[in-house]
């Protein structure tokens, strides 16, 4: 890899304990000028399908070289694999439980880390991204490890498959994913699944109808709306307060789009 | 700007989702090299005032250079102006809602940023801090954009004011303006409110006397005092203790003043 | 200090209110080009003891140089002494209460900080970690203050004792010291009080017997287990779940270990 990027964690690890702190620490043992960014460690634990889908979708905003290390890991210590990836100038370190699998694109090069070879004896079966996977990392970062002698290419990592709206006809039906820091009901449909012209859709949720919307200031006071969010993501939020709180609802519940014979023609 | 110091980001964003992370890639895209700091993304969703009082009271405690990213921005998205910020060698850049307002010097050289000219087509209308905002950041911090050429000088910014005590006679009134991460009830009431002499105050919260300490340690277990803290705003505190849990009281509960003809001579 | 490594923080101060990031500002002014790691601000309010392991228990994955900046100072501003160490390459500042004590070696040198001198007019008497500690440890990483300057070395520290566990013949009887974010119940028992040999050992928590495992993964699903943490200590845990909210216990409950006859022999 060319340009050495930062290096970016992602974890489910949270911030009230030392986890994260020390991998930072590890990192600057072995790569003491590398650059490190928490994308987040605020995954719910055990998480994976979630982590996969912000990693997925963040990786764009980081710069060429950057070195994803993603651990949400509940089979820490046991036989599953660690993966590397190279993909579009970017390389990700993951366990083979799908987390990075939504994020790489077809070009992708997977290879299973021999972690017997190149961390001998972790000090740890509890706690890979302290004594596994940072090593690696800073080492891929310091140039002192190349990316080709991590191990083989396979062709079997773990998939994922994150939970798609469902479609019947001229109705689609899909449900919310995550909620977010603002109350947010983020949804597991991007504007695609509605072809692209969500305002010709009529949205509901919960029995109501939601408004498009094209910005939060838009939305009327109270009133759930619905919007394209900064993931490309559908998202369900009231303008000022938490949608989740104010709708009683949260992860799991279902929402509905039917396409109108009568789009709105204002609403994109 | 001689001297380039770090970005300083301040929002809302709380650090469970990857919003702030995904901050931290933006400029590592767009200035290698800058430093980042977090000030802190634990503002209330929404408290422009709070985000506003701590950008005022802490700016005094970055080198200069620093370049500020305030975001706490309701209207993102909407035709609220983005302003950018020169005062007393440091920068700033916020949504033009009166964030910026309380920490600027009546020298400050204020700029409605041409967001059109310099991001023209940003990815999202929901998440300016990411599209807009650190983009601009770090190319005033990598010297590929000058502050004179953001925009036009304005003259109408947003004002904000805060919530100020109200004086009659020999009495003042302040108020709890926020409970922190201790359980500290911090006031609106600076020592200067009380003629820079508060230990010639009686202080009253909630019908009890509350005694003048300097210093947490000096309290008496258990009892709830009142102090200058490290704000320079007056504070209740319980030593060792959350003031909010023991009192049952939070923002907005009053806290009142009144001079007396005997002052304790050994307090402040 | 030949190596000058990153100056690595910990406290109490959370991350929802800005303490932490003006710390960040004032280690900037001082010395523009330290690294910083944040070990993290999680410790609860108050809780040396807490901290006092976190940091004794992390420092070696820190690398030499490090300059840890620790603070949890129920006493700040009172005549509580600052002190200052240097151990086997790295440095420590801290206040005098136990806090540093278990991290240090039998070769550690303790010095007590000549405030006074250093700083000889600190902003306030409430916040410390800004206007005393992180300048003395800016200015010891940037090179314009020697450690030895610091101020007398001194024999006198404050201990701190961690709660050991307790041994009658052939019991062992330990408490849990704290639940981390995953829920897991970390326990003051070291593999060595059972000899080294934890396998041969029967646990007993809340009157259940818990079985050893060496990772999560091993653990039957919902069922409380024990292991050797990444810490180095006993862990009671539930596989992809919360062992405090699954048991309804936390900090003090007791687990106990008697010495088998016919201990498991494929345990650790």
């Amino acid at each position: 890899m060319a340009e050495v990027g930062p290096l970016v964690l992602l974890t489910d690890f949270g911030l009230g304990d030392p986890y994260v702190g020390v991998m930072h620490g590890v990192i600057a043992c072995h790569a003491p000028g590398a650059r490190v960014i928490d994308l987040t460690h605020g995954v719910p634990p055990q998480a994976v399908g979630l982590a996969a889908l912000f990693l997925a979708r963040t990786r764009r905003h980081f710069p060429r070289g950057s070195i994803f290390v993603a651990v949400v890991d509940p089979g820490v210590g046991s036989k599953r694999r660690v993966l590397a990836a190279q993909d579009d100038g970017q390389c990700f370190l993951a366990p083979d439980n799908g987390l990075m699998a939504p994020a790489l694109g077809p070009a992708a090069r997977v290879r299973a880390v021999d972690v017997a070879r190149h961390v001998p004896s972790p000090e740890s079966r509890t706690f890979h991204g302290r004594d596994v996977f940072c090593p690696l990392a800073a080492r891929l970062a310091s140039g002192s490890l190349a990316f080709p002698d991590l191990g083989p290419l396979v062709g079997d990592a773990q998939p994922l498959e994150l939970r798609a709206p469902t479609r019947q006809g001229a109705r689609v039906r899909g449900e919310v994913l995550f909620v977010d820091h603002f109350g947010n009901l983020i949804t597991n449909v991007e504007p695609a699944a509605l072809e692209g012209l969500p305002g010709h859709w009529r949205a509901e949720f919960q029995g109501r109808r939601l408004p498009w919307v094209e910005t939060y200031a838009e939305a009327r006071a109270g009133e759930a709306s619905i919007l394209v969010n900064s993931y490309g993501l559908l998202e369900i939020a009231v303008p000022s307060a938490s949608a989740a709180r104010t709708l009683g609802c949260g992860v799991g519940a279902a929402v509905e789009f039917e396409r109108q014979a009568n789009p709105n023609p204002s609403l994109p």
